[in-house]
């Protein structure tokens, strides 16, 4: 098995190295992800720049492959000049912080796997829900397990695997959840501050959506302290609205 | 009526202009842009860094609120700072440029309409199929009564219209088409290049997708000279694949 490794923080963040260490037990690795931190890119690509491409070592040993782009840059880089092929899986993450619910328009996690599902090749994303005192362990040995279980029966052409997992100790992980997407809107207010030179500016800010008691919604499954797999597709038709679009005459 | 318009070129493009002075015949418009070309730049917000606003003329007057982010945090901005209530409609463009297909993953454009969406807002994107002499008038015209229309009829939650417009006179653009969203994949090829000091870059690129000969996709009928209006939605779990996730043992 060959693994296309990416996450948005980049390529000298924690939880790249994490990832990247964990999938090397049970397959080749090759990482490929932004050359510094591109935190909430979404599903930017770079085609007004030119894309730099270097080699970075971590711990003395060659890692990767740091790129001037976005996650989703990286991965199809990855794909078409530096594997030259489509690798078995591609994962994304550990994430810094969880991308549940809403998250995932705007994650450059999600992003890195949305961009491997839509090159039709098996994709998953990790992210942990801690900005703090994170704890890789427990998200780094789930990784193994499910990239086996991808890698043995597939996932449909266009989807891909959204994964979220506690900050906790595995004592304390309540198990894995198949969850829906939360739908709560988040990143919803603005405070406005000063600058040194008395000129005003906004900083975008979002409290954590209000947590639906349904086991069955990623954001709130999480919050209970379950791991949480989402799968996550690209047909953005809404099927149900075009029989009524029909009736408008346009 | 009162609209907000937003679109990722910026607030000095052509393209807002028609379209905001095209929608000011039937309501109040305020625009929100970035204050710079924010191409390809996809559903990126702005969290690490401040986000500066100021107003902006043309044609020696005033036009709007040029904004330091991406068409997502215009969209936000617009609506908590700026409007400080949501406005009956987005409406972003008008695109130099179709996002048709694989490309409503990674415009900036189409990202301004789901933000609306996401807000609970009615939003539109429009898409000019044209990087060469582009003719907005027709798009822009369209924009008026499809704007109308909207607001009379509403949207699902969570759904916004993506419309792509031939670049033609009105004489050679066919009709109005409901569509799919296009699946197949763009954006795939890399450029090897040198740059003036002998150093390797790369450009990315991408053939257009290969046109499917289905009137009922976006893609192709925009290729045959219709206005497409393809209904997008923001539920992306893939409830189908949950039942089979169901039986992996996780």
């Amino acid at each position: 098995m060959h693994i296309l490794v990416t996450y948005d923080d980049g390529i000298y963040a924690p939880g790249i190295y994490a990832l990247a260490q964990s999938l090397k037990k049970i397959a080749k690795v090759t990482v490929v992800a932004p050359d510094s931190e591109r935190s909430s890119v979404g599903h930017a690509i770079t085609l007004s720049h030119p894309i730099w491409v270097r080699k970075v070592n971590r711990k003395g040993r060659l890692f990767g492959y740091g790129v001037s782009g976005t996650p989703a840059d990286c991965v199809k880089l990855g794909v078409k000049v530096i594997l030259k092929k489509n690798p078995d899986l591609v994962v994304s993450g550990i994430n810094l912080g969880c991308n549940d619910g809403c998250s995932i328009f705007y994650s450059g996690t999600v992003a890195g796997a949305r961009e491997g599902a839509l090159m039709g090749i098996p994709s998953i994303a990790f992210s942990l829900d801690s900005f703090t005192n994170p704890a890789f362990a427990q998200a780094a040995k789930f990784a193994i397990r499910l990239a086996r279980l991808v890698s043995q029966k597939g996932l449909p052409k266009g989807t891909f695997l959204n994964v979220n997992v506690p900050n906790l100790p595995a004592s304390r992980i309540k198990g894995v959840r198949i969850t829906t997407q939360g739908k709560i809107p988040i990143h919803g207010t603005f405070s406005k501050r000063k600058d040194p030179h008395f000129r005003e500016y906004y900083w975008l800010r979002g409290k954590s959506p209000v947590k639906k008691r349904e086991l069955s919604v990623d954001t709130y499954a999480l919050n209970q302290g379950y791991i949480t797999v989402t799968p996550i597709h690209c047909d953005l038709t809404d099927h149900e609205c075009l029989a009524s679009l029909g009736n408008w005459r346009l």
